[in-house]
């Protein structure tokens, strides 16, 4: 029986494929099993990242997720949805490791933040080994696409999503020094009110894309209608400059 | 009379080397004239990451902080001598640009997310060209550090830093779903306090070093005396998990 291989969830960064860590870019063009999660019927953004760097006798492993967006995420349906998906792909892994080959997931940004990789992460630790290559946050990519610093001296900086009802998100964005709303998308008129409320909307600005061809910067007071799901709302801190 | 050359902060993540994007790569291998930040009589952090990798002719700009750890940072003083140090400097480099030399400056972490880089930044653009690139910070080298994913779902995610006062870093603590506490170092005992207060001592981890070879991972609960000064304080989240 051969030694067991490792299951690596392998942090991409936030979609320019130069943001790739060394260590990420060795695995992706090393390894022949390669896991992605994508939507049905697309090409998937992970993978998408990695076109051209696999090798020519790559086993690609497309996992699709079962629901869309007509489930809403506040639905228990979407979670039961969910969980079976996320356990019927961390056997195949395991069964993959398990049989002596090695799998790199590829996974946007940093596999441990908010990301669908820590999913199976949690079903496959103590069975078979895993290793996880962190990768430049999407919100790292964000706010340097801005031009502004985000953090100075003592500030503190808050991460919320735009999935909070607004005045938990007008709350928390008041209290806050530096902070970025994640996952804002059809949320961005709630968000948009939300910092608007909490005092900060002349120094937001709302990224699209970050780090991708199709980067887009606006000030937030000036972004009309929906986002792409992925776009993040950035608000710099003030904290001491000397 | 030349173009411009272009200072770049360059984002090196936290510590090894093969973690570093490969554009931040591309850059320290390419560029002759190479700035880091360090302290005196030290070799410098950023500097020790990139060992090996400098042109055989670079030229090498060690900017050495005034200052150190006998003048408080809250004292008006530590401010008072640094900001003639960042002008001196972006001074220096501004005019190696303006003969037509790139600049690599190299930075841990990620350039714009607590870095000594930004003081140079907002005092060089508008004078010469400056590029930024992100890179992996010290936390999601930390959380990566811990075996547990950080933020799940909805989590909102704050980042503290250990100079807080120790009711203030309760109170955000007590609010906080997953937490990341920077600058921990002499703080130790004060963080300690804030996240037990907060009925959080049980989740906690120290990491010192993360993804450096001497990187070490223990319960907070378990930590003693005090820890070096870029150690970081991790809480993960206990959002949803299909």
């Amino acid at each position: 029986m051969s030694a067991p291989g490792t299951v690596h969830g392998v942090g991409l960064g936030p979609g320019a494929a130069d943001l790739m860590s060394l260590r990420a870019e060795r695995l992706v063009r090393a390894t022949r099993h390669v896991a992605f999660f994508r939507k049905r019927g697309r090409p998937g953004h992970a993978r998408r990242i990695v076109e051209g760097m696999l090798r020519p006798d790559a086993v690609e492993h497309a996992m699709e997720y079962p629901v869309t967006t007509e489930i809403d995420r506040d639905d228990p349906a979407y979670d039961a949805a969910l969980a079976p998906f996320y356990a019927d792909w961390a056997d195949r892994l395991a069964a993959l490791a398990a049989a002596g080959e090695d799998v790199a997931v590829l996974c946007e940004g940093d596999p441990f933040f908010y990301g669908s990789f820590m999913h199976l992460y949690v079903r496959l630790r103590g069975r078979v080994p895993v290793a996880v290559v962190p990768g430049i946050t999407a919100m790292s990519g964000a706010w340097t696409a801005t031009g502004e610093p985000v953090t100075w001296g003592d500030d503190t900086l808050s991460v919320l999503t735009g999935t909070l009802p607004e005045p938990e998100l007008t709350a928390r964005l008041a209290r806050a020094e530096a902070a970025v709303v994640m996952k804002v998308g059809r949320n961005l008129g709630r968000v948009q009110a939300a910092v608007a409320a909490a005092g900060r909307l002349a120094d937001a600005f709302l990224v699209e894309h970050a780090q991708m061809p199709e980067q887009r910067v606006v000030p937030l007071a000036q972004a009309q209608g929906a986002a792409p799901y992925f776009s993040i709302v950035v608000l710099p801190g003030r904290g001491r400059r000397p």
